[in-house]
């Protein structure tokens, strides 16, 4: 029998307007806050609202963060933490920015470059061995997860090779889940990194490491998402469809943690490796094919997805409902995005496939052992050629 | 709109034969192992497994552990704890067990009494103000879940009163949920554990601080107990049995984590302290009634788990559906005891009411503030009759 484990350290509170318990929350911690936050927010207002909220604090800003976070930006920002003598670090913004402030902190206590922590194939990553700041994460879009996990991914500036950072000691002490924070996010960002949270959730479910705790974040997730992510899309304002997918968003990081994601994100991975496709769009352009080439493999859980969407499929036998799956969902991304997304929209030709198939087993070779039909380089080759 | 909090910083290893992995956990805390097993284990082989498990440890035995953990007891433990020089301390046994161990961890490292740090009526209890050991919480029952909270239920030797020791501080830096340790639990300790278990999710889910988070808990329970718990009591050896009512409890600790228990917890309590009933008893002899007395104020949540108990309810109406939930768990809590439960036969009598009424109302009070319908004394005084 498989032992299952529960383990998610990171105090998560998600409600509108908890990022106003900042200041009690970085008290007891010191008064020196390296605050990181996506390039976007440099010259925002939400910069001055956090200076206000820590009036007895020297709050020094680092925003070099970029949408695949590099080598040269963290070992950069690890350097200003250690000099400007932070206390606490604060991570707001998507996944990148969380991502950044996750490698700088182990940089910045523990010495040497992010890329020698980093998982690669055929070398040991350097040990952490002194104890890391304690990190706070804002997350301001609702997708990654970051704010539940033990996950850094970064890219090395020089080769461009993606990587992940993976120790218990990246679970954020503390996480502030404000929907407030989300609301000025376009429909297309909400869309799409809407899809990352779902994707979180559905690949960890049908993963072939779930178990009773992680299918659970799972369900809890994937029922969030039908019930508010066209809401969110469709009005920004909606409050109560910014929160559900918000907790969406951190189930999804509690889904990954306690499981891990399957094919949909090896392929989509490695597809924005090749092409400059966003990550939710890359998901979105494969994971309905990829189901129909996994079905039949297996149909049970995927059945009980579609009726989530559906409810109406219960009458029909387990097999419709399982293959009822694919056109929901590709229907649904579809109206969410506003627009059908393909691969051959974000640059993928014939000719890249080859390099895209070489990255995913490469670089993503775990998310493709994981999920409940493993490819071959043919299959795969075949399948992504489906998704052009 | 409201927090939703989620946080609970066990490490939870469910899984037959995880105890094996005890001198690995122990390991980094250090060589003095200070162990509060039951009573019951005092000469039982399982004591001479965990000696065997700790060849290169000093391990000292606390059996002085009594259903209700009794602060005398307590604090001489957590003198003898302090005197060997603990550098971590081992919890084996039900939730006494862990409740005691948890309790000494306390008093061993910050002095005083037990007592002084117990929740009462018109005091501040102690503040913890020095490092607690690791706990290491290893529970031989499926029931109270106590692996993955903050409680610690303790009783004033002089006076009898039950109090809690409500802090972070509580939860058990590992624990060790092995089914295999549930084997040898009797037919009658199975079920009442179980449905304790049973009751921590049920009465969470139904509460009025009930959130997404604590749903998932409390639904994936609520699955576990249907699904295994009159295979669990009908042959105690079916280890996947086993193991989901090890799995249900756990998720039973983390529902009241992250909500709490309601009006049948407030009773049950109640009624142990004023008659000798056994707490998952306490709890069966009034669940349905409670039930009853509740449906006119709410419905959905109670026609959602009759539904998990019987599908074919479906096709109901959801009121016919509520109203099936307290003849259900009527029907199985006799069927899996071995014997329709009274508070009869716990020696509850007529004149008895007004103490058990007046201890939920001063000792339990928040288990019936966070009922969906909040008695008054007359009513609760009535709905006690109606469970005689």
């Amino acid at each position: 029998m498989a032992v299952h484990t529960f383990y998610c350290p990171s105090w998560i509170d998600v409600g509108k307007g908890v990022l106003n318990t900042l200041p009690d929350i970085v008290k007891p911690y010191g008064k020196n806050v390296f605050v990181v936050m996506d390039a976007f927010f440099a010259n925002h207002p939400l910069k001055d609202r956090i200076t206000g909220l820590l009036p007895g604090c020297e709050v020094k800003f680092y925003t070099k963060v970029t949408p695949n976070p590099r080598t040269n930006d963290i070992d950069e920002g690890a350097g200003i933490c250690r000099d400007f003598g932070a206390e606490v670090i604060v991570a707001i913004g998507g996944g990148s920015a969380i991502d950044t402030a996750k490698a700088i902190n182990i940089v910045a206590t523990n010495g040497g470059g992010a890329w020698d922590y980093a998982r690669r194939a055929g070398e040991t990553p350097r040990e952490i061995v002194k104890p890391l700041l304690p990190l706070i994460a804002v997350p301001t879009t609702s997708g990654t997860g970051s704010e539940a996990t033990r996950y850094s991914v970064i890219t090395d500036h020089i080769t461009h090779a993606k990587s992940t950072i993976k120790t218990d000691l990246n679970f954020p002490v503390r996480s502030l889940v404000d929907p407030e924070l989300t609301v000025s996010m376009p429909r297309k960002t909400t869309a799409l990194t809407g899809i990352d949270a779902f994707a979180h959730c559905f690949e960890s479910y049908i993963g072939t490491k779930a178990n009773p705790f992680s299918e659970m974040f799972s369900l809890q997730g994937i029922k969030l998402f039908i019930h508010s992510i066209e809401r969110a899309c469709e009005n920004g304002n909606d409050m109560e469809a910014r929160e559900e997918m918000a907790m969406c968003s951190t189930l999804g990081g509690l889904s990954i943690t306690h499981s891990a994601t399957t094919l949909p994100h090896g392929i989509g991975q490695a597809l924005s490796g090749v092409t400059d496709a966003p990550h939710g769009g890359s998901i979105a352009v494969c994971m309905p094919e990829v189901i129909r080439w996994t079905l039949p493999y297996g149909q049970k859980k995927f059945a009980e997805v579609a009726r989530m969407f559906d409810p109406s499929l219960a009458s029909k036998s387990e097999e419709e409902q399982a293959y009822a799956l694919p056109d929901i969902l590709d229907n649904l991304f579809t109206k969410i995005a506003g627009e059908k997304m393909t691969m051959a929209k974000y640059g993928m030709t014939e000719e890249k496939i080859p390099a895209v198939v070489d990255m995913a087993f490469h670089n993503y070779k775990g998310d493709l052992s994981r999920h409940p039909r493993v490819p071959t380089e043919e299959e795969l080759t075949e399948l992504i050629r489906k998704c052009l």
